[in-house]
């Protein structure tokens, strides 16, 4: 274990909050490995960059010596979380469930280090208990205490159905907590709630509370709005190389500094001093290069990094982007192919499905393959064949 | 079975409501034996003539050739009934429920045929229910359905906690219903809610769904506020025959025939002769003397309810109330020795504990035995010794 600054340095970097910030440091005083949670519902099997936000940490804290205690709610799956939904989400079958938990494990381990990681599953204990143990959990917590949270009296509000059991999901995560004795519970700004729900509860079975840390939710390419699968602005880590490599290009300089922070592991030192050679006149773009190079190396490997980079700049050289060219401005759910058109790009939205099909319409230099794609919140360089440009803002 | 258009004056005599009347009809015309449920909960093992509306109309049905389920809520008990409560009612030990289920059957039975009912324990199937099965079960309802439970919205709106187990209770209750495949379901008017729920979960498991019935709530011997302990309004049925005689001589004309329909066994013939009667210049003391007289021989017998009625006569002999006396109003709340005092029927507070300790103080006729108590609603003779009396009324 490294002193104790040092280390309270790493659990704040990145971190929205820690509570009580004095309790962490306490334990972190005692000099002894202290027992960290972190629960994942494995409903969404395919990770994106935003998801491994929390990851990194865990990883960073597992360096420090930390154990980690890597949860799979595989009972809790099969109730569904509404966190941040605004209606109920289906349960999953035990079937899923143990299918996404496997696929979920296999891209952790990307960045976890497997053999120091303690995974768990809460139907071990869940499983076992019975319907009196859960009403005698409910007793604990009052209706009132549970509209606190946001999405549910959100939902409640805006008159939308809140299903009874939906209640017994924080009641059960922060169970899980004292069920593992954990000393600190990771998790997204979203999830505060649940996290504190666990410290209440521990305090409740005459434990020692949890701190709790939250991690924010990641910008997706647009800089703007969350990263999430459904908004087509995220970078999967089972992304190609290229794609991968064309979508960190793509990325503002702000938002670069932004990734750097949640999602390199550079020291805070190292990434203060690419800050500085940038401000000194070096290439931004040579400063993506070794953002795009660590997370490309991290999902495949580092030949693979060099590759794509090498692919990145021919493709570059061969398709220079015209420093002039016309700007347009579309308001935000235009089609991809009426944009085109618009943008005076293809002569009609059938030439707009032609181009797209013979992989000759490109946004940021990247292909663009699905035909209905609504183009994301921000400004970026459509180009239809080596010759016509447009640069559009989508507000 | 006698045929079905006697059949549903039974039914119907004294109810609230019957839902669906029609498929009531459809079930009797059946002519088989119903499967009749009735649930209780083993919190009140002291039962007073409120609480026999039900089980007596239960035993008219019992009598008709009907299957009658029991159910003792030994499993809900130990979770705590919030109905019509304004608090979050404390859970029963198990070891309480069980006393309190025997005190309960043993009371019962001087009024069912133990030979002809069905006693069952929801512990029976709720023991096995796992966390899960229950988390299922709560997933079949939504908060904004519970809300539509009165005293749920009335103490949300009034800020009041609800704790979150206590919106499992209705859904067990109706659970029952589908365990026990019942085809009606009796209950008190603040059960209704809670009666179709049962209703909804069978049709959820593809049952024939149960018919409701809901009883009145009983008024107590004021005539104007429902019947109970804490108002000391009622008659127990374990009180002795002398106070039984009492009480009942105390009610007014009036609720004197209600208690006839909902108490007595008596045919709606009968009871409409003595109406008759009375109205043809009957001392409705006499009719009053057939409801004691029928009431005492169920929970203790017709020698005892004879020798109540010659003491009634004996000490009603003794102990004239004239007709002029002075008359009083104070507010409810007041306590017994400040309304002696302030009736002028004792010169102290302390002279009015020591006449209740000798048992000089008496309201219509009845020794005061509480020196805390508090008077209900409604007007009384107050008596102290036997020539000083005050008619007193409680607003």
């Amino acid at each position: 274990m490294i002193n104790n600054n040092e280390t309270l340095a790493i659990f704040q970097r990145g971190a929205d909050e820690i509570l009580p910030l004095d309790e962490l440091k306490k334990k972190l005083a005692k000099n002894i490995p202290l027992r960290i949670k972190a629960g994942f519902d494995p409903t969404a099997p395919d990770l994106h960059l935003g998801h491994t936000v929390l990851i990194n940490k865990l990883k960073q804290l597992q360096d420090l010596g930390h154990e980690i205690l890597f949860l799979i709610g595989d009972f809790t799956g099969m109730i569904g979380d509404p966190t941040g939904k605004s209606a109920t989400r289906p349960p999953l079958t035990e079937a899923q469930v143990k299918e996404n938990s496997k696929t979920y494990q296999h891209q952790v381990f990307k960045i976890l280090d497997k053999a120091k990681t303690t995974v768990v599953f809460n139907s071990e204990w869940m499983n076992k208990m019975s319907a009196l143990d859960m009403i005698q959990l409910a007793s604990q917590k009052t209706m009132a205490r549970m509209l606190e949270r946001n999405d549910f009296s959100n939902r409640y509000k805006a008159g939308q159905d809140i299903a009874i059991h939906e209640f017994l999901y924080p009641l059960i995560q922060g169970h899980d907590s004292v069920e593992l004795k954990a000393d600190v519970e990771l998790g997204g700004t979203d999830q505060k709630f649940n996290l504190l729900m666990g410290r209440d509860l521990q305090k409740q079975a005459g434990m020692a509370p949890q701190v709790i840390l939250t991690m924010p939710i990641l910008e997706g390419l647009d800089g703007v709005q969350k990263m999430s699968k459904s908004l087509n602005n995220y970078i999967g880590i089972n992304d190609a190389p290229d794609d991968m490599f064309g979508k960190i290009m793509s990325i503002s300089d702000e938002l670069m500094w932004r990734y750097f922070e949640l999602l390199s592991f550079k020291s805070l030192a190292e990434i203060a001093d690419l800050k500085q050679a940038v401000q000194g006149g070096e290439n931004p773009r040579d400063v993506k290069f070794i953002l795009a190079d660590e997370i490309i190396t991290r999902f495949h490997d580092n030949n693979a990094a060099k590759q794509a980079q090498q692919n990145f700049i021919n493709r570059f050289a061969k398709n220079k982007v015209p420093d002039e060219m016309p700007e347009f401005s579309f308001a935000h759910g235009i089609k991809i192919a009426n944009l085109l058109k618009e943008a005076g790009l293809v002569s009609s939205t059938s030439d707009a499905f032609r181009m797209i099909k013979e992989g000759a319409a490109k946004i940021q230099g990247i292909k663009i393959t699905d035909r209905n794609f609504e183009p994301a919140l921000g400004t970026e360089v459509y180009q239809v064949g080596k010759r016509k440009f447009a640069r559009v803002t989508i507000e």
